[in-house]
């Protein structure tokens, strides 16, 4: 029953998919695991360099033989705007002196040409080590990257939050689109202007974006297990992508802080916020969060805020307190478990079983 | 396969529930032809008089053998507050000038008392007039009209947003849940404290849900087709509750502007609102939301600010304007048909055939 279009063209055994979770979580092991228990593990790149990124899949194939996938964040225009900076750390000082971390001044980036340049060099990196699948986040690549990943027989996944991106990415040339729900934790993948906020439900999002394009829908959002894969089929997606539920495994490089809080979260403690990076994006509500609500309108844009924010998303995890961390997760915490990728993939898959034989 | 306890208990052919509609859109017609097709139908009693309920449900029963429901509203405590009534009744001003309407001053309301009276009165018609089920919106009734309900053998369901909800619901001695998801249009049915902002969408709540409470659930919000019956029962849940699918149906009593604006829209057009009545609601995003937007968060709450918007909606519902009017919907209504109940159904059913004969 599982047998479908993207199963075949990806290469692998479940319509399963490792969520890309940038930032440190997707280990060499992690992705290397899903790939082995025959689901596809994905490195998620978007705050890796090119040298960083090329280690690591190197590191990976050394662990797989299997097809595994990479992320990229699809670089945007931004302006640092020095007044913007500047209240931006004005509203974090009272933050900084809670962690007791210096307080800081200004903004240290790399240009907007560098961002654009490491993107290229990423590119050629998958190009290069022959990585068979690529997604991205925050936005379609241009022509002439769709046309060179094409021409090595790289397999492209765009993301969309709305029906009209979808439709853009299959328009673009995607052959496959992550369509990401209200539910999902972490960074909205949105890239049309104000789908941030436009809040999209998976149970509506889904069928009605099968409706209108025909490469192969991967559902994501809040979907934690068998009845979660088996419900997004249902809804006419070819499979789904898993994100917090692989955060809590053992070879997740997540934070152990953050995982704890997971583990102990409730559906109705995650809030959507934008003081962690200047994009909105889904995680439990904490001191951060809460303190910075008032000014969270008015901060710069990612990745300006990111930048901003590290060294307190840092100090908060070395003093293993998760009052400052960025608690990335989706709606779905209660379902989250302690256990490896390989007993995940496992569980779901006889869930699915199990499930099937009912009808 | 979809033989299971709700239907067995409510004593329907198929696990689908017409949502309880308030405000004249779930017509005798409309419930009875969908009891007639083999689905539960609902009258949505929350802005009737006990009077004008009985004779609702004595024109029903003129319609249909099968067995039909009714929903109430329970009665919350609420304050009339001059200041607040003279800041909405000024906000309101300007959208009273467009429509052409007379200004309004001050406020006319049945004082608390009559509202808590008129809910004993409802209850006792549901006993007189034998309705065998009825469902509840904004909370959970007191014990003693519980078990006055009970030893009339009326079925009761109750609604959450929630898995706390869900929890209290089923510690009350409800029957069965009716589980909200962010995706549903009209209001939220939240009654525990900021519930109403909690929007958790149906992927994650369903089967959060079913995993702490044993009485059978039933999804609500943005279904609208076989797809979503069955990837609710993947979930967990026992049956779904269907609202914006019967709304734009033939039998339906909602103006044909509203249904015209449903079956118009895209699933990135509803927004949340408390602007119509004090309490948020999904609605299509029209003038009246995005001009009363600043004003939102300080009008009075339900059923205060609703009385006061109620010449504002008539008037531009009579004048065949959506602007002013509340355009509830979820979040699917690309999905929405000119139809009739009976079709409706019949063609969610043959999805679920369809669906089925795949796995």
């Amino acid at each position: 029953m599982l047998t479908n279009t993207l199963i075949e063209l990806l290469k692998i055994e479940y319509p399963l998919v490792q969520a890309p979770m940038a930032g440190g979580v997707t280990t060499s092991k992690l992705v290397a695991e899903v790939s082995n228990a025959g689901g596809l593990g994905m490195i998620g790149a978007g705050y890796l360099n090119p040298h960083q990124a090329r280690e690591q899949i190197r590191e990976t194939k050394q662990l797989t033989a299997n097809p595994f996938g990479i992320n990229l964040f699809v670089p945007e225009e931004f302006d640092v705007m020095d007044g913007e900076v500047n209240s931006a750390n004005q509203a974090l000082k009272p933050i900084r002196h809670q962690l007791n971390l210096p307080p800081k001044e200004g903004f240290e980036f790399p240009d907007a040409a560098n961002v654009q340049e490491a993107f290229a060099d990423h590119i050629q990196v998958v190009i290069e080590e022959k990585v068979p699948i690529c997604s991205f986040t925050f936005g379609i690549p241009s022509e002439d990257v769709i046309a060179d990943l094409k021409r090595h027989d790289v397999f492209l996944i765009g993301i969309a939050t709305t029906v009209e991106e979808a439709i853009e990415n299959e328009k673009a040339g995607m052959d496959a689109v992550v369509v990401q729900g209200s539910e999902a934790g972490g960074h909205r993948g949105s890239f049309m202007d104000g789908n941030q906020e436009k809040l999209i439900g998976l149970m509506s999002l889904i069928p009605q974006v099968v409706d209108e394009v025909s490469i192969p829908v991967i559902a994501a959002g809040g979907i934690m297990d068998g009845r979660g894969l088996m419900a997004s089929i249902c809804l006419g997606a070819n499979g789904v992508q898993m994100g917090t539920a692989f955060m809590t495994c053992q070879e997740s490089g997540a934070h152990e802080t953050h995982k704890a809080a997971i583990l102990n979260a409730h559906e109705d403690q995650t809030v959507l916020t934008r003081a962690f990076s200047g994009k909105w994006a889904r995680g439990i509500e904490n001191r951060f969060i809460s303190e910075m609500k008032r000014h969270e309108r008015f901060l710069p844009d990612f990745p300006v805020q990111n930048v901003l924010t590290k060294d307190i998303r840092k100090g908060s995890a070395g003093q293993k307190t998760p009052e400052f961390m960025s608690l990335w997760s989706g709606q779905s915490p209660r379902l989250a478990k302690r256990q490896t990728a390989k007993e995940l993939i496992q569980t779901v898959m006889e869930d699915v079983k199990r499930i099937s034989s009912n009808f």
